[in-house]
């Protein structure tokens, strides 16, 4: 790096200190004086832009409106369905004054909206006219965490949630799937995170739900990260909000419900999954820019040259920034691997005289010379390129870091020893899940509804129900 | 009207009433248990999306970038700038309590941000390089109004606040009007509105702007909505916050600022000028949904017709709906009224022999034949049309509701007998000012900075210093 500002700690040598420095190095966040609470900078709130510009159409296209909720929620609103209060209750921030005078009722900031939604169902699905009802919201929730980390646990959360309602189980329930799908279908494909899906235990799962379906990513420590959730509700807050319909037999009978999100803890993602030691690293899909063009000198040809090089790429949708700023290129080029934007074009005045420039890919730090004719093909292929190679390098570091433990001495071992997710039998029950967070530290990440298990529960030695992951988790 | 729900009030009869009438039954909004809280259901929600979508492309057209900052602020920092925590802390929401834990400060729901931005600039801004700074947020904010209207008047609002810092009062004054003419080009040529645009007195000025122009919306019923403001600060927060830069000659100075705001009071504007006693009326330019089509009986031919007018239609940009429910005609055409789409084609087997289909502008309810081959153009010309013709209406109807009066007597009896706004010669002291106020009930709505005084101010008789509107308010 060329300046004291800009200095990176390895993440080898300590990754939490690492990930502050991406972070602010690369001008994604800024903190400010009140705890738990951060700024989303341009250059990160660009990259949230392009996540919802990309899911936004993907809930559209399946049919989903986007809606929006009151941002407060009353005690007594709050407290109508029994677990969910237990759940969220604890975390929430109560506001007991308006103004000058003090609330009749205290109310919270949304933790999440399930209860606003079911009030405002309640009011308006008269018939199976009414129904799929699929809503979606676009907002900040507020979640009282005691130890924070920007975009991964935050007391503010950008974030979308889903909730639908339908006429029967089954269609609740491949609604709460295809949701899934999206989620990780986008987190592969854009986000270039070689994710593990699964379903949570009775333990884990959202207040409320009878079922939770979870993203799991494994960041380059090996610690996991739960990012993005679907459940499926039954009939469970329906009931409690007495919402009810007349079926096509003119019957009155309760439908079932589903809700889903995902928020910018996604960023944190990415970041933790893909950066290195010279800054951030930006799969091409979701990066704001995705091309860095960097003059050498001051020549006008060079300038001009350039500018024209720039306006190529923009026309076929590929955003460029050109920095002919008075910083020296080699600044210029710290600058742009900081930024972590996927390429970077050199162009001095010595190329221009060969018709060549230099092309050096982010992901690699690979240079390679291109003739100015084949720019556009070269750039579009690398883009590409460096998206799969993102999601392989990530694969391949997540697959070392998958282990299997037969026993409960071997789980032992390995939770003291490695990084990583843990592959267990496990019988299901909630004491063996308890005692080994207790032993080791580890929590349950989600059970792999594919695989069966092939061997007693290792904690109790009962018999063995299901095959789940276990793993430390941020 | 075919159902007894979708029964609206007059608006001549009950303007208030006709209001609630439109939100409720277009489905614009819905009601919580919390004061002053609403829901914007999914198609008044498709219209604010629609207002981001244009505004924001403009914003960064004109190099602004987006940021997020926290929802909340604490109290010791609200309280750095005097004029402004005057302003603002009589009606903000308070957050007391985390969790189970009371806060050790409290801290209020943004009822906007300057003071965030500012603590935020103090930190980022070290040299003239890193300015002009053009920032812009996206986000909801909280105002503890006793007396709450939908999209008017509400508790929490969803808006627009763009902040920005200049090196000179010059360029900071340019960008306090170049942001103020985009808004005020929006609301005439998109929202169709014949806004009045102009400066804000001392007295109605944002608390702590040295000034602040306005765009002043005269509604259907002759009462004044503010609907958009641009201020221009000086360097009056900067100084409160300490914020300096080193210039180019190497000096640290103070730099210059605005701060420039929207909302959904626009969609509140959009109804109360262009909606009648059929439903709501919305400019071709802002709606969601530009066509209705409507087969009328169930033959498979008709249908096929109609799906391909859409597909023709939407190849073109153009949002239609295809209702082939099974309600009745009658029922289809008056929800379309209700529901405002700008233009409805009726289609029946009768039609479709004859080659032809029947238009409806929702502006007029004017009825006319078409020729099936000249569809897109029909609709796009009446697009067109309506959109001219709601702007046409809208003015001049507005100018038959200004007012001028020449002394205090005809000031009073305009102000008791006509509903509008009534310009006046005005010595500029807040002394006349209050007591016009006082005695009419009537508030300055803007200066006018384009036309000079040509008398004596219509109160005190000092000499007149301003032309100035005055008029009731939402």
């Amino acid at each position: 790096m060329t300046s004291e500002n800009k200095k990176i700690t390895s993440r080898d040598v300590d990754f939490a200190t690492w990930y502050n420095d991406i972070l602010m190095n690369a001008d994604l966040i800024d903190y400010t004086n009140v705890k738990g609470s951060m700024i989303i900078r341009p250059y990160g709130y660009a990259i949230w832009e392009n996540i919802q510009s990309i899911l936004d159409k993907e809930f559209k296209r399946t049919g989903h409106k986007n809606i929006q909720m009151p941002m407060f929620i009353p005690e007594s609103l709050l407290n109508v369905e029994k677990e969910h209060v237990e759940g969220f209750a604890p975390e929430v921030a109560w506001v007991t004054q308006g103004g000058s005078e003090p609330l009749e009722e205290r109310m919270c900031v949304r933790p999440t909206s399930e209860v606003l939604f079911c009030e405002h169902f309640k009011k308006i699905i008269k018939s199976y006219r009414d129904l799929p009802l699929l809503y979606n919201q676009w907002c900040t929730i507020v979640r009282w965490e005691k130890t924070t980390r920007p975009f991964l646990r935050s007391r503010e959360i950008l974030w979308q949630e889903g909730h639908t309602m339908h006429e029967t189980e089954q269609e609740a329930r491949e609604e709460t799937k295809r949701m899934f799908k999206i989620y990780e279908d986008f987190q592969r494909n854009v986000l270039a995170l070689p994710v593990i899906v699964g379903r949570k235990t009775e333990k884990e799962k959202f207040s409320g739900a009878v079922e939770t379906y979870t993203i799991e990513a494994m960041m380059y420590d090996g610690v996991a990260l739960q990012n993005g959730t679907s459940h499926y509700f039954g009939q469970g807050f329906a009931s409690a909000f007495g919402i009810e319909y007349l079926n096509k037999e003119n019957k009155l009978v309760t439908p079932y419900q589903t809700s889903w999100g995902v928020s910018t803890r996604m960023i944190g993602a990415i970041i933790m999954t893909h950066s290195d030691d010279h800054g951030l690293v930006l799969p091409p899909k979701i990066a704001p820019i995705k091309v860095a063009i960097i003059p050498i000198g001051t020549n006008e040809e060079v300038l001009k040259k350039a500018s024209e090089i720039k306006e190529n790429l923009e026309k076929e949708g590929i955003t460029c920034l050109l920095d002919d700023s008075s910083k020296s290129p080699g600044f210029k080029f710290a600058e742009a691997e900081v930024k972590g934007y996927p390429i970077r074009l050199e162009i001095g005045m010595r190329d221009l005289e060969k018709n060549v420039l230099t092309l050096v890919r982010r992901d690699t730090l690979e240079k390679q010379e291109i003739h100015l004719d084949e720019i556009v093909i070269e750039v579009k292929e690398n883009l590409e390129t460096i998206q799969e190679n993102l999601y392989n390098r990530a694969l391949e570091r997540r697959n070392t870091m998958l282990y299997e433990a037969k026993n409960y001495d071997e789980f032992k071992e390995l939770a003291q020893n490695k990084s990583g997710f843990i592959k267990i039998n496990w019988c299901g029950k909630e004491t063996c899940e308890l005692k080994i967070k207790e032993d080791t530290g580890l929590k349950s990440r989600c059970i792999l509804e594919d695989e069966a298990p092939n061997g007693p529960c290792i904690c109790c030695k009962e018999e063995g129900k299901h095959k789940i992951y276990f793993g430390r988790q941020y």
